[in-house]
């Protein structure tokens, strides 16, 4: 989707996400935590795998979420399996809820003739209730025999860790170094962000790529911060967030290409997640270029995608730019109000802070794009960021207004 | 509205607004500048005022800000006057925009036999667009004409700065200093700053008590960071954000009593603006208690009234009490997550960080009513701060997505 723009690897785009790394198999069943829906992901690797986390800063945090930190302290290259629920976040659960975290990896481990720290946990789901542990134990054992390599069993993974999502999520690229083939890939649920909801959004992620952990850990950091981290509404992350890698433990780097193929991934899953945004109908890409520095780009250009005024002009089609320059203007991150030049889907749309290029109708045009996007250049410096959103729809209302019912 | 729990002076409530003040003439007229809705309101004080601000922090401020700090740097004990218009906010104006500001203020002052120095001017509505000189002026002429004192006049006043307000926001108090009556009187416009559209707020407040300039000022900063910062979504202010108070110069202190009505009236103001939010309704108090400090209280309480999903939850009768204390874990103000406790409408909703107390069956009663009060306690300290929103509707993202239209 991005491509190699900006490198000379080759990047090749492949169906399958997570399937489509050797050594991964997976299933995804329907255990009776959610009415109908599949709920149950499992995913086996064959090897043990060196694992990285990057992890909601909220301060409330599931069970899930403190027990995989400890089993990656514990068997952080030997990691083994993910178990993943939906229909529950398993937070706010108090000490049973952890229990119950551990009770699930414990089981999965036992079927799986592992030991309990080599499984990571993840839920997603309503806040403030148990897990149906006879539900979880009795899915995980079809989960483990519907266990399977490829594209298929990839999808009923993706399918199983959905919540307000439409659509599963999964990314995955090759590339080569040498002769050698490398694959990256990886499924994510995220009903949009829009605002952060429970559970917003889980991501995994594998490569066939050797490497140590403290290398996977950075590349990680690096890729969430640019893909994940630049889509949220107002920064924050919910009780559950969290996105998990994988990769064959090594000595040292991982191959040359593997950055750009793993940005690649990270970037496709996120903006999969503001295209599937809870009532979306345009997704929003939003550059801010001309900045003085990395920080004052992203601060920026996450004002403007997290502003609501912005998001409902965006829905109604509403050329009005106002409202992104205030929303610029409120991040208060030095921005010259005298120097700044807006872009829309490219066509220059208003000069140094005040001179309107394109007509109303023209810009009206423009919004009625399902991809719309919008350029910031500060006329300051020669720094940019991006950072992803969607509009502001009257479904997205309804369908948070009673998302337990 | 809020009474003088905590103070022995008797706060008596009235009518009128910025109209009970002794020495106030206000007129609101039909300018032109929007089709058919009074657009012009003018405010003349008999005797020369000491004038305080506080302005938006926005880096993009409306040309009328500009040239009214100015103004109060020149004749700070001296002012006379405000001109404020409706249906543009000269923001992101150029150098157009200073000069139609400032040819406001020239003639009203021209009109008045004023300095234009002793003019406020203020402004709201579309960003991006220029004023319409001509009928600002031939309003002012009119204006002029009817200026008078008293609540029918403040009425007139106050509907004339409206945007998408559905009714006009006044507030006034009386007390008593030994034998002598003070009044604090205002009026304000908000269209709820569920979130903070173009020129959302502007307050306008005076008073007979007498003070120095420096302890007007500070009285008002005070009483703004309890009651208009604190019921933003997002903390930020529009480009042309303001709140203006007047008193009459004097060598030292208000009386005693002044500051308990001047936080009574911009509390019913800010509480106005949120009752009346765009689309809201329901209204939203959010306590936070047993807090550390008040920074953390303020923070807390902020981004649980902040939170889409809070106020989607609210809007559709959800008592969904994860959201709130995502919210609240999201803010990372140094929230313990086995400690804290929640309350709606008072009632014990859930103990300490998972135990439901109240069923849902009658959270939900609780949130059927149009005002809604939760508290969420920290369970550290003993500092308690509120803020103050609305829920976010289906009429919300209506009246957003085509405001120009």
């Amino acid at each position: 989707m991005i491509a190699a723009r900006e490198s000379d690897t080759r990047l090749i785009e492949l169906r399958g996400g997570l399937g489509a790394v050797p050594g991964v198999k997976l299933a995804g069943v329907h255990a009776g935590i959610k009415k109908r829906k599949p709920d149950l992901a499992l995913v086996l690797f064959e090897e043990p795998m060196a694992c990285a986390s990057v992890i909601t800063t909220n301060e409330i945090k599931a069970a899930p979420l403190l027990v995989s930190e400890q089993h990656i302290a514990q068997s952080g290259t030997t990691m083994r399996a993910i178990v993943c629920n939906a229909g529950c976040a398993n937070a706010c659960s108090g000490e049973r809820g952890e229990r119950d975290a551990r009770a699930t990896a414990r089981q999965a481990a036992a079927l799986l003739a592992l030991e309990p720290t080599q499984v990571i946990v993840a839920s997603t789901g309503v806040i403030g209730v148990y897990l149906p542990m006879d539900r979880v134990v009795r899915g995980l054992e079809r989960a483990v025999k519907d266990l399977e390599a490829g594209m298929e069993a990839a999808y009923d993974a993706a399918e199983a860790i959905m919540t307000t999502d439409n659509e599963p999520k999964l990314a995955a690229y090759s590339f080569y170094a040498g002769e050698t083939r490398y694959v990256v890939g990886g499924i994510a649920k995220g009903s949009g962000m829009i605002a952060p909801d429970m559970a917003t959004m889980l991501a995994f992620i594998a490569t066939n790529a050797p490497m140590t952990r403290e290398a996977l850990r950075d590349e990680l950091r690096e890729a969430s911060e640019n893909s994940f981290n630049m889509i949220s509404v107002d920064g924050d992350m919910s009780t559950n967030d969290s996105c998990y890698a994988f990769a064959p433990p090594g000595d040292g780097e991982p191959p040359r290409g593997f950055s750009e193929a793993l940005r690649a991934v990270t970037h496709d899953l996120a903006y999969a997640m503001v295209r599937d945004g809870e009532g979306a109908t345009k997704a929003l890409t939003v550059d801010v270029s001309g900045a003085r520095d990395a920080r004052q780009a992203r601060t920026i250009a996450r004002a403007i995608v997290n502003s609501n005024l912005v998001k409902t002009a965006l829905y109604g089609e509403d050329p009005n730019w106002g409202r992104i320059i205030a929303a610029a203007g409120s991040a208060r991150a030095g921005l010259d109000p005298e120097s700044w030049s807006l872009y829309l889907n490219e066509k220059h749309w208003v000069d140094r802070g005040a001179l309107e290029v394109l007509s109303e109708a023209e810009a009206h045009r423009e919004l009625e794009n399902t991809a719309v996007q919008i350029r910031l250049d500060l006329g300051i410096g020669d720094t940019r960021a991006t950072a992803w959103g969607c509009d502001l729809s009257r479904d997205y209302v309804r369908i948070n207004a009673s998302y337990r019912t």
